[in-house]
């Protein structure tokens, strides 16, 4: 116990504040609204924020290599367009920092049967692995959980959804706590944000994200003013005339008076107060220039550092040593505290 | 395609050999005949033989990771002993080059469903997981793969039973080309090594492994003269009196002339010829003094390499040093074959 001790008393209680974002597509406003925008709040509030591209995460899906690579980049241009800070924060991509799967690994080990019946139920894989199915699809649950108590992790910014991943992640810590008989992870909370599920404008009843349904219903942060308008105009509505605010019989257009209370920083209660009885066409027009005035000037900033590859590339090098630098002395830490070292 | 062959143009049609042990139990007779006195020859016969102690697979049993490392090291010490050239080899702990964790993970994400059932269904698994079911055992068979395609293994010398792992690592290595498009990964071939394969001497139905049946039956490379003694005396044989070679009514008979065939580097045959209608006592002494000539002097260099703890580390470090370079170079180059760099 004398290990664990010394272990703790390196760690002590403070927020750790450790997420991640999957470069499975372009980075784009559900990207940028449910969690960019929070990270980069975030790092004026917390000292040592661990933010990571989870490439490793991506392979699940049926996309490139490459393409994750080109994701990966402009995902990191994304951020530094929206203000996030390399050298206040540490943002890195995953696949540079192999302590996680080392981790991963480990923590599979101490995951016996009754987690692994719970991999299969988790939704996202019954749901994805319909499209795909990999192994790493089930278990990358697994990988999740390395990703969060590799950094000792304390506080996920994440969205309600994520939730059950959270969970499991508390779960395999603690199986991997009794099997060694030594307190090595602690609780992992969620540090929910407050930012709206906004839906795909061409389907609202699904999430807008790369990964489901179409690409007219998702704004992308490098999208030209005009492709924004064309979206937003296209946007499925409804043909119950003007606006009134229900959730269940006008999902379309409630997605939009949400996306234009995120997007304009505006209380939601206020915007429905300014729209209802109005037409959704003026709806569209003041979202379509609210958005085009928020993603513009980003895209703009992003494209310009996309030009110089090399600079973004360098950011992201210096942050995978900065993260390796923490991971392998947490590893370390964690191999000794169980005997392996 | 051009990187593909300029992957190839790095990696000449050679014979590269790989191979691992687990360090599940103190070093016995069943790894030295099986797996160790092989790794000598061979590193005689071949250039840059990569030899691992798998610690990493240790972890799917339940046994703590302070013993996985002292086996770690008692069997680096039992095969310096008996003449493992670090020098000639690269001979190094797998759990320190986390490359292995990290392409496992990437062949996870190419083992489609077919291949997971496939996992299900190997004998190991199935046989493993009653007495200690988790999800590192279930996914082992991937680690496994990584461990040869980590080093672009194309020899692997292993028994007859592991021939269905390296069918699994030619499956998921072309699952692995087929999603990427490029032949990354060439055949593994098992080289069949002439190791008989030796029973227990408590149970001669078992193999003799530290994994199955009673300490009784397995002979440790660190074992005194006299455990030796009183083992091979104790051994079960049967009570029908003179020797004759029946190896299904007389297994433990049988396994005894096996036993002294393989130790003095005997023809079966002519150990048969020498023993049948011989007393079983006799063989049993016979056995016992060749036993211990061979093991005696291994296991008292053993005992010494381990009095200087410092420096059987060392030479595990050293390798593994030696296997990182390697591995750092074959990952990056497989990422960028795949285009992630």
């Amino acid at each position: 116990m004398s290990v664990c001790r010394r272990l703790f008393s390196s760690c002590p209680a403070r927020k750790q504040i450790v997420s991640a974002i999957q470069p499975t597509g372009e980075p784009h406003l559900g990207n940028y609204l449910g969690a960019l925008k929070q990270w980069v709040s975030l790092q004026d509030q917390h000292d040592n924020c661990v933010f990571g591209l989870a490439d490793n995460h991506v392979f699940t899906s049926k996309i490139t290599a490459k393409q994750v690579r080109q994701n990966t980049l402009k995902q990191t241009a994304v951020l530094l367009s929206l203000g996030l800070d390399p050298d206040k924060v540490i943002l890195y991509k995953h696949s540079a920092v192999l302590q996680h799967t080392a981790l991963a690994w480990l923590l599979s080990t101490a995951a016996t049967s009754g987690l692994i019946s719970k991999l299969r139920m988790l939704p996202q894989y019954k749901e994805k692995s319909q499209v795909h199915d990999n192994l790493g699809l089930l278990t990358y649950p697994v990988l999740m959980s390395a990703d969060i108590l590799l950094f000792h992790g304390t506080h996920i910014p994440v969205g309600e959804d994520q939730n059950i991943h959270i969970e499991f992640c508390n779960s395999i810590a603690q199986y991997f706590n009794r099997a060694y008989k030594c307190e090595v992870f602690q609780t992992v909370s969620q540090l929910l944000t407050t930012s709206p599920r906004v839906k795909s404008l061409a389907d609202p009843s699904l999430k807008m994200s790369k990964s489901y349904g179409k690409a007219s219903g998702v704004i992308g942060m490098l999208d030209t003013d005009d492709q924004i308008r064309k979206k937003v105009k296209k946007a499925v509505t409804d043909s119950f005339g003007p606006i009134t605010v229900d959730q269940d019989e006008r999902p379309g257009v409630y997605n939009l008076l949400l996306l234009l209370s995120a997007v304009s920083d505006t209380h939601f209660r206020e915007v429905c107060r300014k729209y209802e009885y109005r037409n959704v066409v003026e709806l569209k027009n003041d979202l379509s220039e609210c958005l085009v005035g928020t993603v513009g000037p980003v895209r703009d900033r992003a494209l310009e550092l996309l030009g110089d590859i090399g600079y973004v590339e360098k950011v992201l090098s210096v942050g995978a040593e900065k993260a390796s630098e923490i991971a392998e002395k947490n590893l370390d830490s964690i191999y000794r505290t169980i005997g392996l070292k």
